[in-house]
């Protein structure tokens, strides 16, 4: 017998009441009863993401909500900026050529993040930006980028500030309208506790006036379907997935009996604890900057990174993640985002403890439990 | 108390077992287990699909699918025929044009469908002709075009045929290679049997050529990630809704132990007893050129069509559906396709013997559903 759970960084694990309410008898996007869960959905977005511009939800991955923003916003030749700190940051690099975009990046090692000050010093010396494109919680190395502080420097040099929170919403607090996010891209199968499926956009005044100037061409990305159809009939403009609607309807009505304040405290409870574990058991963290939906850590020396990550997952059912390209087999990354409790903690630390030492690392057994018990007895939040 | 039924044209029925597949416990999308159904699934869709050519999966409406058809294939300034016999025939301009594509449109009235030979003319007429569009089910106006005839001609001019197979997918028989379609998008809530939430797509070699030449810009939608990924790890590129994928997987089981060819023969069953019916209740057929997923009557003089389907619908929990724009209040459309038999057609008929009596309809009680048990009686497939 083996029990599993899932600690990696999307498709994260999904409460049994959200799987049962997936599981309902299909019901009509067109019907009454569809048009109210929608009508709320939107409405409980917002304030999730405190914003009082739209938000739309897109029947796609979280890359399709990437897509959206740049095909929404700009034209073939403009030029913009992306602070490139990981796989998800290429991503939108990737995208923005694809369309013709010329792309000024910010490259950091992995682990690195953009600050204030070097976006400041780039927006000085280029010319003619049209947006800042920027990733929040970079999961591929566990870092969070200052998305708090760098939406006014863009704003200061008349730039669009577009942020992929996709691994973000629902674990870390997302404040739209005040840090000045013009456009921002979510997903549903990290902390809002759902299956993938469903993306999110957020669209304020600035990029619905870049829509206007924008050529690029889109159709199931083109947001003002979108906002045409919500406005007139109160629906999608395409099939929306029902079912992950009815799934998201229900984890939001989860996150509301706890608090979104109350989520975002025990993600960093969590996050403390896990680290606290780390820490203790001997490993190097890859980044300073870790954002409290993931921890990573570096493969100590003269250990098999893949070997580590697979054991636990074959041996005791938990599954995490590796490294991805030229960190393959470097790194660990522990994701603990959504429906996560002091359960995954613990067992994530133990299980790592035993594989550790089975592979010859010196960890003293029941060290890295010592430090996180001690961070839950100690953070009564 | 209520008991409902959707015979909408998607979203479908979705049969319990497939439903309690999707309620499964996440999995990874890039674990083993996963890979393993992941494969199956294309294996299973090329066999549905009658095609050795590549079977591509999507985390989308069919309206993604569609998109995809458009920019894997074309430049903007190219030529291309659409065959506009309904709704989703418009969309395939729609698509097009969004793309700076030209447009040569056969427009029909719905109803209407593109005859091998009309098509034969104009593309005698217009050159330069890269690709044709065409809907197979059409579901607004309930029509089939002839697919298995149209392939041909467009070959034989030199342009790529291109079909939306959406709602046809699995209710009626498709044979991709020998009927030359060169691209075709499906869907997966309508005779798939599952939520919506996935799109598919079938290439052939001249779409894969053409997606060499193509210039329009796509990322999310681009066949050659889903191509390279496949082919490298026998992944998808970004995250796919995996429980959709899980609930698919359960479908196709259902599906093999019928037989392909069993359902084909269920929908063509179905939808003769539908129409027996229909006719014997006194009401007449919008098109002669129904396919067998949908069957769609006019709403008769002095009866308000809203009305008739809300009725049915509010009284008897049976939702059929409206017509769609200028057609709203003028006919009925009954999709039986997918998870249906005879429970479906005898609850259709008999709610609307008794909707229609009430309107003031001169219907015989028990007439239509007469006219079907006779089918049911006398067709043994």
């Amino acid at each position: 017998m083996k029990k599993e759970i899932l600690l990696t960084p999307g498709p994260s694990q999904v409460p049994p009441r959200v799987r049962a309410a997936e599981a309902r008898p299909a019901i009509h996007h067109r019907g009454e009863e569809f048009k109210r869960i929608y009508a709320k959905l939107h409405s409980d977005l917002k304030e999730l993401l405190n914003t009082k511009g739209d938000v739309f939800i897109l029947g796609s991955s979280g890359t399709g909500a990437m897509e959206a923003c740049v095909a929404n916003t700009l034209s073939a030749g403009d030029r913009v900026v992306v602070g490139n700190t990981g796989k998800f940051g290429e991503r939108f690099a990737q995208i923005n050529r694809a369309y013709g975009v010329e792309v000024v990046e910010i490259k950091k090692e992995w682990g690195g993040i953009v600050t204030p000050q070097e976006l400041d010093e780039l927006l000085k010396r280029e010319k003619d930006i049209h947006a800042v494109f920027i990733t929040h919680s970079e999961t591929s190395s566990g870092v969070m980028n200052p998305i708090d502080k760098l939406g006014k420097i863009a704003a200061a040099h008349g730039a669009l500030f577009i942020v992929d929170s996709i691994s973000a919403i629902g674990g870390l607090e997302i404040r739209v309208d005040e840090w000045g996010i013009d456009m921002l891209a979510a997903g549903s199968q990290k902390a809002l506790m759902i299956p993938p499926g469903l993306a999110f956009l957020a669209v304020g005044e600035k990029a619905r006036k870049a829509y206007e100037k924008s050529k690029l061409p889109k159709f199931y990305f083109d947001i003002k379907a979108y906002r045409d159809s919500l406005a007139k009939d109160g629906e999608c403009p395409y099939t929306i997935p029902v079912s992950l609607c009815l799934a998201l309807s229900e984890a939001i009505a989860m996150m509301r009996e706890e608090g979104f304040e109350n989520i975002y405290a025990r993600h960093r409870r969590l996050a403390l604890a896990m680290r606290a574990g780390v820490k203790a058991m001997g490993l190097e963290f890859f980044s300073q900057h870790q954002s409290f939906v993931e921890t990573v850590f570096r493969v100590p020396e003269g250990i098999d990174g893949v070997q580590l990550v697979r054991l636990v997952r074959e041996k005791y059912g938990v599954r995490l993640s590796g490294g991805q390209s030229s960190y393959k087999g470097k790194i660990v990354r522990i994701a603990h985002m959504g429906y996560v409790t002091e359960h995954d903690i613990l067992l994530a630390i133990a299980t790592l403890e035993m594989v550790l030492k089975e592979l010859g690392f010196p960890v003293e057994l029941g060290s890295g439990i010592r430090a996180a018990e001690e961070v839950f007895l100690n953070n009564k939040i």
